[in-house]
């Protein structure tokens, strides 16, 4: 590698301490615009770089945010844009990511404990909420900023700490106001089981109910007990055999709609003509099912950058809820 | 956040010199057995933490690894268990993955170069490579280590620092020896257009043109315009409205794949009886497919610890070419 251009090179460049020249850097408000220039130009001049890990120590901050990575194959498809984005949105306020895996709920936060004892990141960006998340609270209660996409639906009390969420609940409902504008009045919902518990599923969930309630259509669900085609296959197959087969099925994920697509083609239904079917995310997998699926898409430009300026201030309010927006095609024609 | 735990007292509680601690951390041989001993036990009754930034000062080393996030969509269902896997190798050997965005090409060099002057990580794992990519060349000629994964099929010489790579011609080269035995003889393959030139697509589709040639099979093969089921979907009805349509098509990934099943069935044709399809990658969309695809499996953990190893010493030899193994489903039950 190139020998480095010190700071020591840039001070006698300047003709002024080395402690400017750290101030210029870190503190430019306690130097003087006239010194400020004069050392800036120093620094272009030798294509000085300041040196990340004693600038750091200088300043006390890592320069790097927290991410952890979750391991759940059927999400990849929208978590893998989501961290593209993120890590832009982050590098875009001069700060880097750094992603760590940890194990889910409370056996995890022992890997945040450790990151934050070894100052190895100034905050934490945290998605794959869980209601009660663990995580919220404990780095709330220990004052280490954090921004969550996605809410903790605490039983009780407010959100800890800054959120940025897409309302699931409303994109759901909105949907079977259309497909009951559509005729629609047999509307079922394909949710996940053994991730019911999971806070996103559970609001999609909501929102489909609540709106068959106010509609009053009769509420039928059922749930795969895998994030999985197959999974969502079978309980499309409980709904299909049952005495009041749905017209319409909304389902809590891409991957679980096309499971049910694979269903309804296995008995010779069409999808979009004997049953109308949703899926969430607006994955590459909408666009795989023939005819296209239509789909939820989720703002991920507008959910980074938000929980960017979450991470940075207190903000007013703490918590945004974006809209979801429906992307019709074929397999639920739906458009307005 | 409670008070941290500081080096001095772990010194005063040992009865040894701030410099032993020191040396503990970062130099353990220097220290007798008996001194290290009792001042590991002072670490763990203290609960001491080093500070990584402090620490990481005094050893010059970052302890990061940096990864560059590339954006294509289609390619996530592989990748984000990659990343995943490979970030838990990397905290397996005590370092953590610092993850940035960067422009394809040459362009994306000024980020590298960035990265190595704020001594921001120690060394790069590279993915996504194309011929003659310019990162590897460029990270060897200024001694930064790194370890790719994927060859950069130089036009001339070796490749440029240590690799390791799935044999994607091997693994298509056996799909084409398995479909024959079967009975086919008119094996096509669909891969990429824009993307041809990248590296894994070109080896595909070697592995099956070679193989093709040594039985003495017709050649045939039709390109996607954009890695998408649609232009998968577009290649394979040029090929099926050809003088002679395959009864086979082997695709360069699963998301090619399922775009020529979706051809297939807007045709009426079966897929696994009519025409036989194959993917690669055996992500969770071969699963998804009506009866499952025969897709080929890329073995993520001998992946990503045979890229840590190399990161880590000269190895011999510098690459490593693991086998892609084939999953059998209904799509084309090529089983032996």
């Amino acid at each position: 590698m190139r020998q480095a251009v010190t700071l020591r090179q840039v001070a006698a460049h300047a003709g002024v301490s080395r402690q400017t020249v750290s101030n210029v850097l870190n503190a430019p408000h306690r130097v003087e615009e006239i010194t400020r220039v004069k050392v800036q130009a120093a620094i272009e001049a030798l294509g000085y770089q300041p040196n990340r890990t004693a600038r750091s120590l200088a300043t006390r901050q890592a320069g790097l945010i927290g991410y952890c990575l979750a391991r759940r194959p059927g999400r990849s498809l929208f978590m893998d844009p989501f961290l593209h984005a993120l890590t832009e949105a982050i590098e875009g306020t001069g700060r880097r990511m750094l992603v760590f895996t940890a194990p889910d709920g409370e056996q995890g936060i022992a890997t945040y404990a450790d990151l934050i004892a070894q100052r190895a990141v100034d905050a934490f960006i945290l998605s794959d909420t869980v209601p009660d998340d663990p995580r919220h609270s404990w780095l709330a209660s220990r004052g280490v900023p954090f921004a969550s996409f996605g809410r903790t639906w605490p039983e009780q009390g407010e959100q800890p700490g800054p959120w940025v969420d897409v309302d699931g609940a409303g994109a759901c409902a909105e949907l079977v106001r259309r497909l009951h504008s559509a005729g629609h009045d047999q509307i079922a919902f394909v949710g996940w089981c053994d991730l019911l518990a999971m806070g996103a599923g559970k609001d999609r969930q909501r929102g489909w109910q609540d709106e068959c309630a106010r509609l009053g259509l009769l509420e039928q669900a059922a749930y795969a007990d895998s994030d999985s085609m197959d999974g969502a296959a079978s309980a499309a197959a409980q709904l299909l055999d049952g005495s009041t087969p749905p017209t319409a099925i909304v389902a809590a994920s891409d991957l679980l709609a096309v499971g049910v697509v694979g269903e309804l083609r296995r008995r010779k239904l069409r999808p979009g003509h004997d049953v109308w079917v949703t899926g969430f995310d607006d994955s590459v997998l909408a666009s795989s099912v023939e005819g296209g699926l239509t789909s939820v898409s989720q703002p991920t430009a507008e959910i980074t950058s938000a929980l960017v300026k979450r991470l940075d201030a207190e903000q007013d309010p703490a918590g945004v809820l974006l809209a979801g927006q429906i992307v019709s095609r074929c397999s639920a024609p739906v458009d307005l």
